[in-house]
């Protein structure tokens, strides 16, 4: 049996970790899971209120999802993408379905996001016959050349110069408005005219594609206002514009809806996914393509490629993923969570603390934004903190975390997102941990 | 039960296949595989010599890799990157240690190659302070915008412009010298002058890394010759440029030593790796870094990461590997077929057929170069041929597939690369139904 100094000391002799400078951080060694908690190796257990990195949708070691694993393994763990798989085509034929079998043809399968964005991106390109591509600040799409290009948060600058067909504009926001206005309509309206004004001056006939997450994650859990997207799906139709949902992190029930597009009334041309599609039991991503896209490459070649692409073992809890959302009702389910226990108890946080600004979000994935001061809205830590600067937001978390609860948080915000499988029970208790760590830090 | 045509015709439905015109496509419905072999749902049987996309090292459907990945499901999963896993630092010290302890620190995990060549290119950029990567052509190195960048292959052309801070030049090719030379010593001493005068002209301190496949793959299992990677090594010293060495195809046994760098006196800076490090049971890749690159994020923060870096289910087939290298002693069966059986019978095949111009390689990973002419060179098929300009090469495909062989081709060469646990006796089969096939299209 290890225990937590072993596995770290072991972490830290030969592991490289993402996003970190190797010798300041100190990672938590995990021994097992089960639902929404986590243990490490000397018992102390965590819920899990990040999913992981908002990827296990269905939660620890889903029954269900593991037997998947282990029959596929039985019949077949590996197979080149240039072969027929039948649980690569069933799961294609599902999320086709999902999607909407009038719009869209086929899937993609890649290993993870940034690969699905990096192919969204080369079809939009290739079947626009365009290169420049829009993405929006505060976004995250992924570390690849490409991805990172278009990501609009502080991880793409130390990648500059990236993808020189990339430009960022600004998408609506209402707690705190790029465009002065005052409600969520204005917010809507100004938005929309910025992103035609940018266009115009970009020039339409130069952007093969604008992506968007269709509710923003990482920087922020921004639900767009009434009437952006189908704002957007419009003026992509004017100028012959692509429109890419990204939904790798708020895909397959985050929102409450199989795809975050589906609580709007818009229909993308290409729809990424990753992350819950599994659970991130096994990589796999991918790219939910339109049946006009599709038929560019009827006759002609689809340059891009990968020697995972469609992976039988990734596929199978895939397959399983689906018929554990109708057996047991994951969306009704995350629906009935959001508007019995989360959306109310937040707004009750919002109204119990002055450091809660705003509360915001859909399904099982909402934003606590924390303020220095409710009138003028200042962010508890800056943009981008320093370390020093995060202070107050590290001494949360660690308050979280002495509670047994596993936050997310991102700059001056708390993220919940706890599994869709996550009980009533479970996440009263964890929203108690929240309100008590607040009240205990500020 | 499912059929081929069922499976086929879901494929065709649902699945958007990779480097492929869609509607030009008939894939082949795979059923199951078992060592060297995999089946259609007809129970056609095919000799694996592809190791699916170079990938399957241990063969199809291994006892043992199948018992560790079932045995880290029923454990864990999925965890993030930014805990400590046991597997996953268990399988990095033993990349490290294979790789040698002496000069390298740690491993950064991925999902495939394309994200390794990204991450080892971010590395090297940011621990030289400079931007340009060289590159070879004939070289493919994944289909990520930088990767594919850096490809040197026809993969590329449809997706430019790319990575504007990449360089090709010309590698070793005795066969085909790009620098008329007439042996082996010569080939070596030009490529070198060639790569010297090349990075004299790009200039030295522009340039942060060079990138070579240490046997080139799928653009030709070109072996380099003796004294060149060295002679590489050397000039990267010299100007201090980070020498990279793409193991993704090439590692992990396939030329009979663990890396195929290890055939040659030279150590490089970063390793990518993919493919044999689990046979690609599941999606995995990474970078191996060297101490002094790893101490360039020692305190400043790395600007790279991926949902799915180091996952736990990926990793445990990755430790059963280097178990079973040791406890099967893959590298010597791979080292004696190598000399016993491959390289005397394809020395045979260019003996007794007009066609065979060149053969050549190292442990299971060899090239039989076709040509019109043995004393022109002339090759059967030209460089990257329309599908008419192939019609030789698919009709030696066809032949050997009749015969129960599923080849791997490229232009005009056929590669030998089969599962390293193939037996002599199933590779004297594979090899004969090649000899058959050449005398029959030929
Ligand atoms: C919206 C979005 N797109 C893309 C990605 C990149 O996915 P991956 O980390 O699997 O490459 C992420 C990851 O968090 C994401 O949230
Ligand atoms: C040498 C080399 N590098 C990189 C790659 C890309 O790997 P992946 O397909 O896993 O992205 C490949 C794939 O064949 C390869 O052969």
């Amino acid at each position: 049996m290890s225990s937590n100094a072993d596995v770290k000391k072991l972490d830290r002799s030969y592991v490289f970790h993402s996003w970190s400078a190797q010798d300041l951080i100190d990672p938590l060694p995990v021994h097992s899971g089960e639902g929404s908690y986590f243990w490490d190796f000397e018992g102390n257990r965590y819920l899990d209120f990040s999913s992981q990195l908002v990827n296990l949708n269905l939660g620890h070691q889903h029954p269900r999802l593991i037997n998947a694993i282990k029959q596929q393994a039985d019949t077949l763990c590996t197979l080149a993408p240039s072969f027929a798989d039948k649980t690569r085509s069933e799961l294609a034929e599902r999320i086709v379905n999902a999607a909407g079998s009038d719009t869209f043809s086929s899937v993609f399968f890649t290993n993870g996001g940034a690969e699905a964005v990096e192919n969204a991106v080369r079809m939009a390109r290739l079947h626009t016959n365009r290169r420049k591509v829009m993405a929006m600040y505060r976004s995250y799409h992924g570390a690849t050349s490409t991805a990172i290009s278009l990501t609009g948060d502080p991880r793409r600058w130390a990648n500059e110069p990236g993808d020189s067909s990339v430009v960022h504009f600004f998408g609506p926001y209402p707690y705190r408005s790029p465009f002065y206005s005052s409600s969520d309509e204005e917010e809507t309206t100004r938005a929309l005219e910025h992103l035609n004004h940018q266009i115009q001056v970009e020039g339409p006939n130069t952007i093969a594609a604008i992506i968007i997450e269709s509710v923003v994650g990482t920087n922020g859990i921004l639900v767009p206002p009434p009437g952006y997207l189908e704002g957007v799906r419009k003026i992509c139709d004017t100028y012959g514009i692509l429109y890419i949902a990204d939904e790798v992190m708020a895909g397959f029930g985050r929102t409450g809806t199989i795809f975050a597009f589906q609580n709007f009334n818009v229909t993308p041309d290409l729809i990424t996914f990753a992350k819950g599609v599994n659970s991130g039991y096994i990589p796999l991503g991918g790219v939910v393509i339109s049946k006009p896209v599709r038929d560019t490459f009827s006759t002609r070649s689809f340059p891009g490629g990968l020697t995972y692409s469609g992976h039988p073992l990734a596929c199978a809890p895939g397959v399983e993923t689906f018929k554990i959302f109708e057996e047991e009702k994951i969306l009704e389910h995350v629906q009935q969570l959001a508007r019995e226990v989360v959306a109310p108890r937040l707004e009750q946080l919002k109204n119990t603390h002055d450091c809660v600004g705003d509360v915001r979000g859909l399904g099982l994935f909402w934003a606590i934004e924390l303020v220095k001061d409710k009138n003028t809205r200042e962010p508890l830590v800056p943009f981008n903190p320093t370390p020093e600067e995060n202070a107050p937001m590290n001494a949360l978390v660690a308050e979280c975390k002495k509670r047994g609860l596993w936050p997310l948080t991102h700059f001056n915000r708390m993220h919940v997102a706890p599994p869709l499988t996550i009980s009533a029970d479970e996440l009263n208790a964890g929203l108690d941990i929240i309100d008590q760590a607040l009240s205990s830090v500020f």
